[in-house]
């Protein structure tokens, strides 16, 4: 038996309610790993990405992550996601196992560029593939082998849109997995913690592309906000 | 053969976006039946409701129903939303069948006071049974003919609330029926379509419910907004 090695944990919060994607309103407790193998530029968490803040992450050990989510949740079994950062470039087995003996369930949003086998014990994997305006590229081979992973958790694709060149190439990424369930969500440009979100803005944004997708008949994506920043803006730990 | 007999509808609009509930994103065509045995007293919908607004409905046939579906949707199959009112005080069976042999999917939103047989021809089926702040009072002998009557579709329980009865009420009805997926939206006191909705007090009203309930630990239901209302106010046909 090796001892689990500790993991690079930025926060542990919630429990609150999933603001995006296919679990959009759902009670959950957030475990954000980390450190991160992409550097999206309009990335609304590097205080978990770039290793400038490392600092400020704990080193955990699964049974001290199950212990946070336990004391958060009241010892009552909810959704936890696991975040970050990339969440993958990490072991969550151990979590993952420790939980769900408990009655937890587990979701994890990751880029999709590293493949674990952890991912088959997850109840939704979420892939979220970035734009070209995250001046990223996305590895298909790789992400073919996420979604390989994923099975038999529920495995869903969400997607980020700034702008049009990234609604086309929403467009290409749905043809080439025409399974997988599809969320879409504007883009948020605003996020500096430190200055108000619009609400304007934002909710102007969602008209855009829900706009945009009923035009071009795009009936197969569903079109969802960011909840969590309608309801707090950018603050962290909600 | 018997002739089908015509449905009053109230409006046919979309696509749109779905704003509410377990469909939440999901591009829609909405038909709204016009007629409701309920008079919930902050109705958002009293021009498909009483028939005070009956000259402004139309008598429609089954096909001249898809023909108006079909031609907002391009022709392209998506989501159908049969609401009201209540859509099932009438037979829109002959509807579901022929929409369903083109590929479009099928959702009805009814308060769950009257089963019908069509509700298993169904993709979605969604209750929504009225608190106390609607004036109304449910019949849970009704409601559950209504869950039977709804197999094999997705069926699930959407609950508006108001204010702390509604909200232990809705625990209530939760018991009930812990079997089906429940949905929780802040009620929207704001109805008049000449007046602009506040979305400072409606992202309010939700941070309230979700405040509420992750402190009670209650972790079944999903916690949703009513998007269209953030997205479009109380305006009609969006």
């Amino acid at each position: 038996m090796t001892r689990d090695r500790p993991l690079r944990i930025a926060e542990i919060f919630g429990p609150t309610i999933q603001g995006e994607g296919a679990l959009i309103g759902e009670p959950t407790v957030f475990v954000r790993a980390g450190g991160c193998d992409y550097r999206c530029v309009w990335c609304d968490s590097m205080h978990a990405v770039d290793s400038a803040h490392r600092h400020a992450w704990a080193s955990m050990e699964a049974a001290q992550i199950m212990d946070e989510v336990r004391h958060l949740s009241g010892g009552q079994p909810l959704t936890v996601s696991i975040s970050g950062g990339n969440p993958a470039i990490q072991d969550f087995g151990p979590v993952i196992e420790m939980g769900r003996a408990e009655g937890y369930r587990f979701a994890c949003e990751t880029q999709g560029s590293v493949p674990q086998d952890w991912f088959a014990r997850l109840d939704t994997l979420v892939l979220s593939p970035k734009p070209p305006s995250s001046g990223e590229t996305v590895d298909w081979e790789r992400f073919a082998d996420c979604v390989r992973a994923g099975a038999p958790a529920k495995t869903v694709m969400k997607i980020v849109i700034f702008d049009n060149a990234d609604y086309a190439w929403a467009q290409e990424a749905a043809a080439r997995h025409p399974d997988l369930p599809l969320y879409l969500q504007p883009g948020n440009p605003e996020v500096d913690p430190d200055v108000a979100v619009s609400l304007e803005a934002t909710t102007a944004r969602l008209r855009w592309l829900v706009d945009k997708a009923t035009a071009d008949r795009w009936f197969a994506p569903r079109i969802l906000p960011q909840l969590h920043v309608l309801l707090w803006g950018n603050l962290r730990g909600v």
